[in-house]
C-alpha cells in the first residue's frame, strides 16, 4: 500500500508538510516534518522499552496520554540519543520552535527524532527548517507524502495507510505514516509511527486502543531484532469530525480500523527491510496464550538460520522447528505441524516426504513467504512479520561506516 | 590451541580412534569415533534445553550421572533428530554395537550424533564403522586426533584441550575434545564436547562440576544464537590414575583444571565460526548478578548490528550500548562505560571523542576483539564469546542447499 499512487485523505483539522533543512547529507531527501492540528487534540504514545532512550522519547512520555496537544515535529538524520541534558534542552527547543508557528506552547508539541546517535541536534538547521515547513503546510496528497518522507532514514519508500469509517452518519478518518527499515552504519534507524484521526476520543481510551493495536502490529515485526533507542508510535485525535468522544460499539469500530492502519504500516517496515528479498509471515496457531504464541513466533522470526534459509529458498523445516524448540515455551513436540507456503512439511513431530525442488521454487517465486506452525497447546494464534537475511544486509551494515 | 601440533596425553585406561564409514559424502573426512575405557567409569552430562531434542540426547540423559559407563560412540553426518521411535531404536542399536566391541552392555555406552536431521541413521554403515574403528583404537596422538576429527561437521579444524594436575603425588590427566562451528544447510551442526579423565570422582560431584563448568564456558558462547537439538557435553572419569574419589581441596584443583579445558574448547568453537573474521569477547563487569551479566553479554553478543559492525571494523558504541539496553536487565545508563580493544569510547552514559580511523584500524588489525562494558550495579562479572557476522556466513547458510 505504501507505493500506491493514491494516498488516503488527511483527517479534518490537520495540516502538514515536510522539507529538507540540511540534517541529512543528500538534498534529494527530506529531513524535517511538521504536523499541526487547528485545535487541541488528545494524544497517546507507545515507546521503546530500551533503557537507553532518546531525549524525544523522554519528552513525549511526559506529555502522553494528554488532551492539549497541537502537533508533532519530526526530524530525521539525527536521533538526539545519548546526548544528556543538552539533548533534553535541544528537544524542548525544537518543540518550542514548532509551537511558535501555531501559537502553542512547547508542551503542546510532540517530538520525534531518528538518525545518528551521540551527536547534538543541529539546532540552527532545525530552526530554519521549521520556519520553512510552517509556510508550506497543506492538506493535499503532496503534503501528506512530504510529511511521510521527512521521517525516513534508510527506507526506500514512504509508508502511509488510511481508513475511513462512519460514526453516527459522520465520516471519521484515520491516516497514519511510519518509517523503519532496520538500522545502518553508525546511525540508529528506528521505527516511528504517527497516526492522525479527526475522531474525538478520551485520552485513557486513546492510550488503551493504541497500546493494544501496537501490541498486535508494531510489536509483531522484526528486521534484525535490535530495539532502537527512539522507537515511538503516536496517536493524535483532534475531534474535528465532530460529536462526543467515541464509546461502546463505535469505539470498537474505530479500534478495528486503527488496528488495520497499524497493521499495514507495521508490515510495510519489514517489507522495506534492508537488503531483504523476502517478507516472511510466521503464523503460530494453537499456543497456550498470546504471550507464548509471540515467544514462539519471535524465536522463529529472529533465527539467523531460518532467515538465511528463506534467503536461499530452502524449505528448512529443521531450522524452523528447532527455533521454536528453544523459545522457552513448553509444548509437546509430537503435536507440532508445519506448512511453508501451504506445503505440509512436518506432521505431528516428524518430517513428511515432499518435493524439495518444488518447495524451493515456490519460495524463490514469491516475495511473500508464509510459515505456519501449529501447536496442540491451546487456541492462541499470532502472526509475526520479518525478513530474510541476505549478504546485502551484512554489506549494508558492515561496509557502511562512520 | 586446537591447531597445535602437540596434543595433550590421553588419560590412563582409555583407548580411542576415528574412521570414515560413509555417512558423510567426502571420504577425506572422518565420521565415526569410539572411546573405550578399560574399566567402568563415572559419567556426567549436560544437554541442550531445546524441546526438540535428538534420540542420543534422550539416551544419554537416562544414563547420566552414572557409575558403570564403558565408553562413548560418536557419529557425524547424521543427527538422529526428529526420527521418532525408530530413532530411539537406532540409537540403542548403535550403543549395543559399540558395547559388543568391549564386552559391555548397550546401557554402558553413551552416544553422540551430529549432522543432518530428519533422516534415519545409516545403521549398516555405522555397524561397519564400529567394527573398523574397534580394530584401530589406540593411545597415541594420532588416535586422539582421529577421534576428535570423527565428531566434526562444518568445523575447519579439530578442537582438543588438556591439563595435567598432581593429586597426592599422582598425575591426573584431563583431556577433552569438542566440535561446533554453527549450523549449515539442511544439516544442524551442533556443539558437542567429551572430556575424559583418569581421576576418580563420585557421580554427583562429577555432575555438579561439569554443570558448573559448562555454565561458565560452553553456555557463554554464541555463533548464531540457534540452539541445536543435539548439544551435549560429557565428562567421563574412570579412576585409572588410582586413589579414592577426589574431595575437598583436591577436587577444587580438579575443578579449576576442568574449567580451563572447557574454556579452551568452548572458545575454539566461535574461533572456528562459519565465515567469521573476528572472535569477539564481550566482557561485562559490575552487573548485579551473574544471571544479569549473562543476559547483558548475550544481548550484545547476539546483536546482528554489533556483529556486522565488528565485521566492518566499526567501533560502533551506539549499537553496543543500545543492545545492552534491551537485554531486559535494569541498570542506570549514566553509570555505563565502554571500551573496545582498550579504547575508552563511552563514559558514564555519553560518548567520548575518539580517533575513528585508529579505532577502526585497531579492529581490522586484530582477529580478537575485546568489548568491555562496565555497569555500576554490583560486582558480578562474565565474559561471552561470539563471532562477527559476515556476508560469507550468509552465503554458507543460504546458498548451501538440501
Amino acid at each position: 500500500m505504501s507505493s500506491s499512487p493514491t494516498l488516503p485523505p488527511i483527517p479534518q483539522g490537520y495540516s502538514l508538510g515536510g522539507v529538507y533543512c540540511g540534517i541529512k547529507r543528500s538534498a534529494d531527501k527530506l529531513d524535517l516534518s511538521l504536523i499541526v492540528s487547528d485545535r487541541p487534540a488528545t494524544a497517546a504514545g507507545v515507546y521503546t522499552t530500551n533503557l537507553v532512550f532518546a531525549a524525544p522519547v523522554k519528552w513525549d512520555r511526559a506529555l502522553t496520554p494528554g488532551t492539549n496537544l497541537r502537533g508533532v515535529v519530526v526530524n530525521s538524520g539525527n536521533a538526539n540519543a545519548c546526548t544528556g541534558s543538552r539533548g533534553d534542552a535541544d528537544c524542548r527547543r525544537m518543540a518550542e520552535l514548532a509551537g511558535e508557528t501555531c501559537g502553542a506552547d512547547a508542551e503542546q508539541l510532540l517530538v520525534l527524532s531518528t538518525g545518528i546517535i551521540g551527536e547534538f541536534l543541529p539546532l540552527a538547521k532545525i530552526e530554519a527548517g521549521i520556519a520553512d515547513v510552517a509556510g508550506k503546510l497543506g492538506r493535499g496528497a503532496d503534503s501528506l507524502e512530504s510529511a511521510a518522507r521527512g521521517m525516513l532514514t534508510t527506507d526506500t519508500r514512504h509508508k502511509v495507510s488510511g481508513r475511513t469509517i462512519q460514526v453516527d452518519g459522520r465520516s471519521v478518518q484515520i491516516t497514519g505514516m511510519a518509517k523503519g527499515a532496520a538500522m545502518i552504519g553508525p546511525n540508529m534507524a528506528t521505527m516511528l509511527g504517527v497516526i492522525l484521526t479527526d475522531a474525538a476520543i478520551a485520552p485513557a481510551e486513546a492510550q488503551r486502543l493504541l497500546s493494544g493495536c501496537v501490541d498486535e502490529t508494531f510489536n509483531c515485526i522484526s528486521v534484525d531484532g535490535h530495539m532502537s533507542t527512539n522507537d515511538t508510535v503516536l496517536l493524535v485525535a483532534n475531534g474535528a469530525a465532530g460529536g462526543d468522544p467515541l464509546t461502546g460499539e463505535v469505539l470498537e469500530t474505530f479500534r478495528v480500523a486503527l488496528a488495520d492502519v497499524c497493521g499495514e504500516l507495521a508490515k510495510a517496515i519489514p517489507a522495506d527491510g534492508e537488503g531483504a528479498t523476502h517478507l516472511i509471515q510466521v503464523e503460530v496457531r494453537g499456543a497456550r496464550s498470546r504471550v507464548e504464541a509471540r515467544k514462539l513466533a519471535k524465536s522463529v522470526s529472529e533465527s539467523l538460520l531460518v532467515k538465511t534459509a528463506i534467503c536461499g529458498a530452502d524449505p528448512n523445516w529443521g531450522r524452523i522447528v528447532s527455533a521454536a524448540g528453544y523459545a522457552d515455551v513448553a509444548f509437546d513436540p509430537a503435536l507440532v505441524n508445519l506448512w511453508v507456503n501451504g506445503m505440509h512439511l512436518y506432521e505431528n513431530g516428524a518430517p513428511l516426504p515432499f518435493d524439495d525442488a518444488a518447495a524451493s521454487q515456490n519460495i524463490r517465486d514469491h516475495r511473500d513467504t508464509h510459515i505456519l506452525l501449529t501447536f496442540g497447546e491451546g487456541d492462541a494464534n499470532l502472526s509475526f512479520w520479518t525478513t530474510d537475511l541476505t549478504a546485502e544486509y551484512v554489506r549494508l551494515n558492515a561496509d557502511y561506516h562512520t
